[in-house]
């Protein structure tokens, strides 16, 4: 049922040796970690220009740049797509944010093949029913039974082994439960399979999830900081935690900037004062490699 | 041969109508119009927020955001699908970067359908042989031949007849061709059926842009002043200019944007320093109608 | 909030005037109609050679084609780009198997008007649970609540409004429930919006159907006599159906055909024994259009 | 710039290790190798159960069950998903119909590059210009300057090395070229990279084809005898060649087994005189792997 080959993919950046063993040395080094946020191909080459050794492949980001809300209104293969694009611009290992699996065990572990083929290195799985609602709109998100999100990542890891890396998300605390019913939630997802826990909190203080750090160390813990920002890293480090996901920067990055440059070139009926604001032709053609392209047509286009 | 249907596009922003009509009176408009690049979903809501009356989906940008470089490596239907994701959250006309028409005459038909159906107002073809480089790397582009490109030209009109909006752009000048090979190629091109012409430039002044400008009224005229960004818009509007492109500013932004937050927060290892520098998630769910959901929700799901 | 626009659609068999209003008058016509079901472009233009007036597009047969089992593994972008590909090749008014909905209503509201968008002229909603499983394979299957399921079927209708026919498939008798559940649901249903009644059966006989239909004429009753098909259709004209669904017959011609074709040349090492048994490579250029496209050479082509 | 990794594809039919090696081995081995031709996950499906080794994944096959003309209107990404279907459903190795390369080297490359990682064992690059006529269609079709098609070749060896079987066609002789001719590109393609020749005729009789086979044996040869299905294979097998593609036999097996059930259908008002002739519903779902998903639907979801 393996599938063993080598596969080239000399994408602008210049792709890595085996993106899930990298992902993985990150997330099981005893070095604090860091992932970053990308949703397209371009943001996920400037997250390697920027020096970061992963990616967070964002489900709220990538639905952001097509345009839809973070409600599961993108396809699950229009998702894979992406990630395909971002793995192809950027080389490096990217953690996928699964959502809830798309459906039921059968979606979530075709979508994990799917990943794995298309350039994921490890793909997040959150105990939510489908179709999800964003964690930070509403409150009321029902969490899925155990039983049956236990079920989901055995039939992942069933399917794609070591690998691709298998987070398991937990909405518990953000739903309102206990650290207790957390607790129970990591332990059986790590009896299911799970390689690290993502363990989430809307909390604005990190309290909450220093407490499930103390109480827990089965599995790598991966957070992610997006409300409590404030707390510094050097926390985390004291804590034990394996890896912090800068969740959604590249994108409200993005927003920024091209909010304010709009609303300029709007005003001033004209580029000419935003041109020392916005890269330059050149950089982008730097993040994207067309020297390599224009290398090749060197060697392979006819001399005449 | 007619399919006559209304289609009901109620996307995040709300939809217009009749976008081709929009992008008809602004190119036809006696003052200057603008059309701001916009390469995916939640630039075309930015622009839109911004005030612009209508998108140019600019082909360097669509193949920079999904980390291809602007050789044609995008597929046509890759870049359909991003124009479709451009209308819905954006709801303004979008006239389309055609590139030389991904082929012959029965590929750019087939294209100019697609787009009209899939949220395009207007396509852009250039003279140029597929692939096509950009315009601006590299020298010794060649031009297609005038009855090849008026072919093309005729084959787009002939299926999209009024409902798109066709407009051939001039490579001559860039190519290092004369102002009257531009000239012959703007009469043959008008003659095929382009509703506009689009003459495009890579000098830093304006001076063969205005001399053309000077020389040809048969049609209104489109420019891309990129390269020659200090002119004064006053000097299009002296000259009869319809419509100024501003066509790649909003990648750029976004580069620009995304290069900072990304190098700061790898270098402080936190978000902290750059909150105050990135878009919030509520502006992100403005932009993109998470109230509209919200509303649909209790309208729709049951009360329990 | 509404988008008005004239689409041409110059497929190789030739597009017709506005799809939903010809399925409209198929389904409300007072004679009996039948819709063939196509499973992709090449099927769509095989229907329509045979004279059938509108197609189904299967989900079952999609899945199929696909490669995919019938649970919902396709992707719901993945069945509106074969919606388009039939859409495109045949001309016909298509009914779309919308499945459940691929979700809850916020993702059947954007079902249906992709859908739309992209060829589709009516979509058939299933009171069922995503991930769905094939009504013929296991039983058990859930039947969703008449709230939830009421509220999918106002949100297309608040969203496509007439341009979209909204059939609702009543799943209650094959799930094992009663006469009067299904007559319970067919109410709500109607008052709900849809425009027409699926009522599914896996009985070998139509007797079942046949009681549903003396029952209830609130709307246009559409079946699907798959399991029964040995009850004429005399007895459904007498009954006041409306429309009879061929529902995955073309798919399974395939199948026998190929399996036939595939053994023999497999058996025989030569394709000389079944060069009379499959078509000819000129009637596959007949059903495509390749005439349109030489017609369109000569005519676009420079003479040279 | 390598990545080697493990991928598991546990589609329905079961995967092979490494489509790549086997597909060499059915080239290179010393008996007669065979592929059957496939378009669509089904048709893969079926083509394995009948036995066969490897497929071909036809242009020609892929456009018309798209709908699409054989004329590169099919992007070279809706290929490229075709392919991932019909490996996914059949786990045999594929050699791809690669037409021209859809561009010049990158595209080509490209290609290549994507048809590895998506599912495709080989690729066959002809010496067309694009977009391509097919081949049994109207005369006069320009092969391209042996150097350009050289680079080609060049670039996708250079990109997939010896994981992506390459296999170059001549056009010479369909193009009204002399067998010198023939040979001389063969010659010329071998030094290029290509690790076989396909050799395509469009005569009755199989004699250019054999002439070519006792003048050239550098590397192994493919033939595709559509026109010439009278010759018997020993004369392939006295000539040494190595491989015979059936190159659309399922595509034409499935139009007359549609056409059939249709014409009957819409004659006879009922599917009962047609069931015994098509597949049962238990064929389709063994061919596909549902009880896969039954049995994993034991395993993974609760009991409750």
């Amino acid at each position: 049922m393996t599938m063993n080959r080598a596969v080239f993919i000399p994408g602008p950046i210049g792709a890595v040796e085996d993106p899930t063993t990298i992902l993985r040395a990150l997330i099981f080094s005893s070095d604090l970690s860091f992932l970053m946020e990308a949703h397209d191909g371009l943001s996920a080459a400037i997250a390697t220009q920027a020096g970061f050794k992963g990616l967070w492949a964002s489900g709220l980001s990538i639905s952001s740049a097509l345009g839809y809300r973070d409600a599961n209104e993108a396809s699950w293969t229009e998702v894979v797509d992406v990630v395909e694009r971002m793995a192809d611009a950027s080389g490096l290992p990217i953690l996928v944010d699964g959502e809830s699996g798309f459906g039921n065990f059968n979606n979530a572990r075709l979508l994990a093949m799917k990943l794995l083929q298309h350039g994921g290195a490890g793909v997040c799985l959150e105990d939510k029913a489908f179709p999800k609602r964003n964690s930070f709109v509403g409150d009321h998100h029902p969490l899925v039974d155990i039983d049956e999100f236990s079920g989901r990542l055995k039939a992942i890891k069933d399917t794609t082994g070591d690998d691709l890396l298998l987070v398991a998300r937990i909405e518990a605390l953000i739903a309102g439960y206990s650290l207790d019913e957390a607790l129970r939630r990591a332990d059986a997802y790590a009896d299911a399979g799970a390689d690290a826990i993502l363990i989430h909190s809307r909390k604005s203080d990190a309290d909450e999830i220093l407490a499930f750090a103390k109480e827990w160390q089965t599995l790598p813990i991966v957070i992610v900081p997006t409300k409590y920002y404030r707390t510094p890293v050097s926390a985390y480090r004291d804590a034990g935690i394996s890896t912090v996901i800068w969740a959604n920067h590249a994108m409200r990055a993005a927003v920024a900037g091209m909010r304010a440059v709009c609303a300029r070139i709007a005003a001033e009926e004209s580029i000419a004062g935003v041109e020392p604001e916005v890269a330059t032709l050149d950089e982008v053609f730097r993040l994207l490699g067309y020297d390599e392209l224009a290398a090749a047509e060197d060697r392979y286009l006819p001399k005449h």
